[in-house]
């Protein structure tokens, strides 16, 4: 059913696998090329790709801003990782435990500058016609908006460990930054370059946004209710560090007076045993029926990303695979 | 006599704090704000608007890539001090020392960005016609091969520290990455944006680099034989770190067996006396007129840098701004 998103997906890994970099400065690229070898999903690189097969069939054309985008994104994990302290990132070693922290941020920063090199190549080699120039403009605009905005995001997020009133609108704003602009941009950038008008780039860049708030809300919710031989990731890791997720700021947001009191005992806590301070953070949740209200959120999201997808000026079987891939990567596929 | 380059500085730094950002973001964008409020000589910017007016008046159409350099040149910087612990920046304290490290990486990313930013602006913007599309995109190639070269020094920089036998070519690679390739990259973006021809661009290149060259090795100097209470910075500071430099690398050159075995004593204690060890390391540099050496490789590389000039098919007259600004930035303007 999917098999033309497997196959694209690992027509990418092929594409990151080829990417050449400077020999002679090792150190400086093979952290670069570990972090890209991580067995993640290239979800970035794919919307691109289906967003631009929309409209036209040679998507191969703009390969090497998918892969931009791609880069970019893998570049945020690094040095979010350092910022972070995290130890492990899809069962490796993070960078800056691998080597050390320098090498992380020297060559974090090289790999954002790949990512642009990469958004600029076919253009700098003047691959481009005059026909072509105009659409590249436009897409390297929205790259530029998002790889800003992701850092934008990244701030709020570290501003959030400090603020203990974070309302549902500010964490909205946060993920939409963090998570959904890239997946946004990565649709619009395909529309973009594939000549699409304006409003239909603007109705994928909504599709993609919608798309990621859902997908984050979702990933909130597992992080407390999956089934941890399923979910891949140990479980209770959001409630452990006092992670603002949409359920803890909706928690509070809908507490009483006593639980809300209760919410502060246990994220206040400095020391404390991790499987007491889960069960009781869950059980305020399950008191104040968060996981229905962050699952009602979910559905609200998805709904809103197809209808945006389905406002679309193409004909309908054109979006078969946009639909198939949005599916799968809310696990909503089988 | 050099007015006009100290009234173009004075623009640029006007232009610099007239730069906007979202004030909504302010935890990302103070520290920016900071670190381009420094006092420094915008020699890159002033380099490009000089090496553009060899060839064209409308020298300010050009601001934006300028400016591109001088917020690229300060985010390396910003991460530099992070990655060499440094503590003070210009009478200053570094972002990380008076924010904290997480805050000196991620505002670094946006600041490269936002370089990325301004580099494409006018482009973005469509404010350039056909006529300007293909000298902004040798431009834009030159600025990639310059930042991610900058990256790559910083490597060898780091890589250095950790190697005992560093040769003359391998220094003087690392230093032309590292320091020399913005200056050239600023000449030679400055000569393509003008639609100067590619030999004259790249002779002004070719001159950047030298120059780069010769005002490292003059640093290199000072920091042994300046005038403390005129050099600015406190003297010995390469001596006491072990730092590779140009007289480091010299001296083990042509030291004899004896005098490297004293080399290797001085660099490699743990503990020293500061005023001990920088009379020592110094005694040996004068036994083996390694100021005289680097002197002489300073005039050399200075006198290339001037024919590079002199090579360049404009009239001599035009070219009177750019052998002032040398002189200056050589201290040789008095």
């Amino acid at each position: 059913m999917d098999n033309f998103i497997n196959t694209l997906a690992k027509k990418i890994n092929d594409y990151i696998a080829c990417l050449k970099y400077n020999e002679k400065v090792n150190n400086l690229y093979q952290p670069i090329i570990y972090t890209l070898d991580n067995g993640g999903k290239r979800v970035r690189p794919l919307m691109m790709l289906l967003a631009y097969k929309l409209f036209k069939e040679d998507y191969m054309s703009i390969i090497n801003n998918a892969l931009a985008l791609e880069v970019y994104h893998n570049f945020t994990l690094l040095h979010d990782d350092v910022m972070d302290k995290a130890k492990m990132r899809r069962g490796k070693p993070c960078v800056h435990v691998k080597w050390d922290e320098n090498t992380a941020i020297l060559s974090g920063d090289a790999m954002l500058i790949y990512a642009y090199m990469l958004m600029t190549k076919d253009f700098n080699e003047n691959k481009l016609d005059n026909r072509h120039i105009l659409p590249f403009n436009k897409a390297l605009d929205t790259f530029n908006q998002a790889t800003l905005g992701v850092c934008e995001g990244q701030q709020f997020d570290m501003d959030f460990e400090n603020m203990t009133d974070v309302t549902e609108q500010q964490y909205m704003n946060m993920i939409r930054l963090k998570t959904s602009l890239l997946l946004s941009a990565a649709m619009k950038m395909g529309a973009q370059l594939a000549e699409a008008d304006d409003d239909d780039a603007q109705r994928l860049f909504d599709f993609g946004e919608k798309i990621g708030l859902a997908f984050q809300i979702q990933d909130d919710i597992l992080d407390v209710y999956a089934d941890p031989n399923v979910f891949g990731k140990a479980v209770g890791g959001d409630i452990a560090e006092n992670k603002k997720t949409y359920l803890l700021v909706k928690a509070f947001e809908v507490a009483d007076k006593q639980l809300v009191e209760q919410l502060n005992y246990w994220t206040g806590l400095t020391h404390f045993e991790f499987q007491k301070k889960f069960e009781a953070v869950k059980n305020i949740y399950d008191m104040l029926n968060i996981r229905q209200i962050a699952e009602n959120k979910v559905n609200e999201l998805f709904n809103e990303a197809m209808n945006h997808l389905n406002d679309v000026n193409v004909s309908d079987d054109k979006k078969y695979y946009l639909r198939q891939f949005a599916l799968k990567l809310m696990n909503r596929d089988n």
